[in-house]
């Protein structure tokens, strides 16, 4: 379909706009499904990089792709889409927001062109960037948002659906209004919160910071994502996230007056909110989340001791739902926890405990 | 020592009030090094419990201990702690707050008993609670803050600190008052911060929780702790921690007026104060963060390949710092993250495909 008109059916060519991690990452999913795929990037070096991993081609002069995925830094998605657009392909952006771009991209294009656009966002990432960071398995068996608008063409969402399921990943269908709401309260002010938690450790006597456990590690650990990155996601969904704050501020006006007050009625009613809020997040697989229960075991901190742990855990048959290694000052030892199906918990302790590891609940 | 003056040297007897979870892991503890140890507890069969896993035997109606450990709810500590230092003996408790109940036991007793109270505050735990979740091991390696007041006998201190080597933790010595700024910072507002995470996913359309990513699970799952003790322990400490909240209500305003400015200066700002927060926070073992890079790898989810998965990274020698099985929604495979050396991860990453896994950074 070189005429790049929606058919609904991904043939080819697809031409990745952005070849850094998540546009290389998508490259070398789309190759490896054996799609045609093209690359550019404003930074020559990075299509070099990408292709020699074998993400794609040079993107030709001419020629018209049937799908574009526009995978540039959020404050270039919407010229970039448009002229995209203009070429007459399909075109899908994957930045963070999806409202904003949508908008700026309607402000440019007529109906016709608008229709071939259907944004999405894979929640997909890594702690590094660029193309050496890709991976053709970077976005299996993640949600990966597809966002729609009114006027968007059936076929042209049904091709961007192909992209989201050769790519491995697994499609969420949200309008862009909903997509922002969802990841303001998903990602955008639980990352800000976490922000917060790890800014005013700055303030503390470092001495202080010895009393650290894996709770304030957990809390605070997304803060140290790459600010200028997270700085043009939040500012991209600014209306959303703003209304989202201030509405917490009058939830935290009522917690430190919940902390004073002179019954502890209230705070308590608002810790039960918090443990009503990490019971709906989904669990493993999207499914209900599943009852586990802790049990912890000592490691000895050296190669080999975890794979003789998980070799045991492995012989008893419990399925680990998810695990950590806890942080301990001043012994070299590691306390592993593991999460299991609450019901195996008693059983894996007891067996691990018979093959002499040292493991409680 | 039965007359209970404090000689440094711990020879026992420990009397233990409060056969929950610490109490009776505590006791566990003492015993494993051959302490006489004695139990007391308001419920009965709190008591038998904990004799019959072996922490110890029932306190007798008569005698004095050397050391007495109140590990009560908090609201009883002091009434506990008070009764305790009357028989003679050296007193400490184990409460998540040290300068409330050192106010209140200073208000009841006289400076030569005073002076044989030394608080203290074992970093430890478990999601469970109650005797039956004790285990000897649940001390080792953790920080275990001891908090001497001004008048301490030294001796006490000693004996305390004791007590904290023989149940396998590492002693940080704190006043009081820095002990309760510590934790309301490195413990008490990350709590409430991620309860307000939490708390407004209870507002999300359930549809849009399909998009959590494991960000909101890190950032919310201390939330998940119980809302009683947890709001116990903050109002116990609530002059700090209401001090520190109206702090963050400023830095909250300056977060909303920096979402909406007209650039994104302040907002970059306040997430690079963030970062900072992350990198401070004391790394494994006590010692300097280490600079440990990520290593995705795709592990089919049924029991034993964890295993194969662990047997092969022990084979390639690199030491795991860290891990989590990231939760996918829609496929029955788990991504898990290894946290590794950073000078190893690319290593660990290419030995790992060569024995066919799939593996990214």
């Amino acid at each position: 379909m070189a005429d790049g008109s929606p058919t609904g059916r991904l043939t080819g060519p697809l031409h990745v706009i952005g070849a850094g991690l998540l546009g290389t990452s998508l490259g070398l999913a789309a190759r490896r499904q054996g799609l045609e795929v093209w690359l550019s990037d404003v930074n020559p070096e990075h299509v070099r990089t990408a292709v020699s991993l074998g993400a794609g081609e040079p993107a030709p002069t001419d020629g018209v792709a049937q799908l574009v995925v526009v995978a540039v830094p959020p404050v270039h998605i919407a010229e970039v889409a448009v002229a995209a657009l203009a070429t007459g392909a399909v075109v899908t952006d994957i930045g963070s927001v999806k409202a904003q771009p949508l908008e700026q991209i309607s402000d440019h294009v007529d109906e016709a062109d608008l229709a071939r656009y259907v944004g999405s966002h894979p929640m997909a990432g890594s702690e590094r960037s660029g193309p050496l960071a890709a991976s053709a398995s970077l976005f299996d068996g993640r949600p990966w948002a597809v966002t729609p608008h009114v006027h968007a063409d059936p076929d042209a969402v049904t091709l961007v659906e192909e992209l989201v399921a050769l790519s491995g990943a697994s499609a969420v269908r949200l309008s862009p209004v909903e997509h922002d709401l969802a990841v303001a309260r998903t990602s955008h002010l639980p990352h800000l919160l976490a922000v917060l938690a790890a800014g005013q450790l700055t303030d503390a006597v470092p001495e202080h910071l010895s009393l650290s456990g894996q709770g304030v590690r957990d809390v605070t650990r997304v803060a140290a994502g790459d600010p200028d990155l997270y700085g043009q996601i939040i500012r991209a969904n600014a209306g959303v996230v703003g209304e989202l704050l201030r509405s917490l501020r009058g939830q935290l006006d009522e917690l430190i007056d919940a902390v004073g007050a002179g019954s502890s009625d209230d705070l308590v009613e608002i810790l039960n909110r918090g443990v009503s809020g990490t019971r709906i997040i989904p669990g493993k697989h999207g499914g209900a989340p599943i009852e586990t229960g802790p049990v912890y075991v000592l490691v000895p901190d050296h190669p080999g001791e975890l794979a003789r742990l998980f070799g045991d855990i492995g012989e008893i048959g419990v399925n680990v739902e998810d695990l950590r290694i806890d942080h301990d000052p001043g012994r070299l030892v590691g306390l592993v926890e593991l999460q299991v199906e609450a019901s195996a918990a008693e059983r894996l302790r007891s067996a691990l405990e018979a093959r002499n590891w040292t493991a409680h609940r």
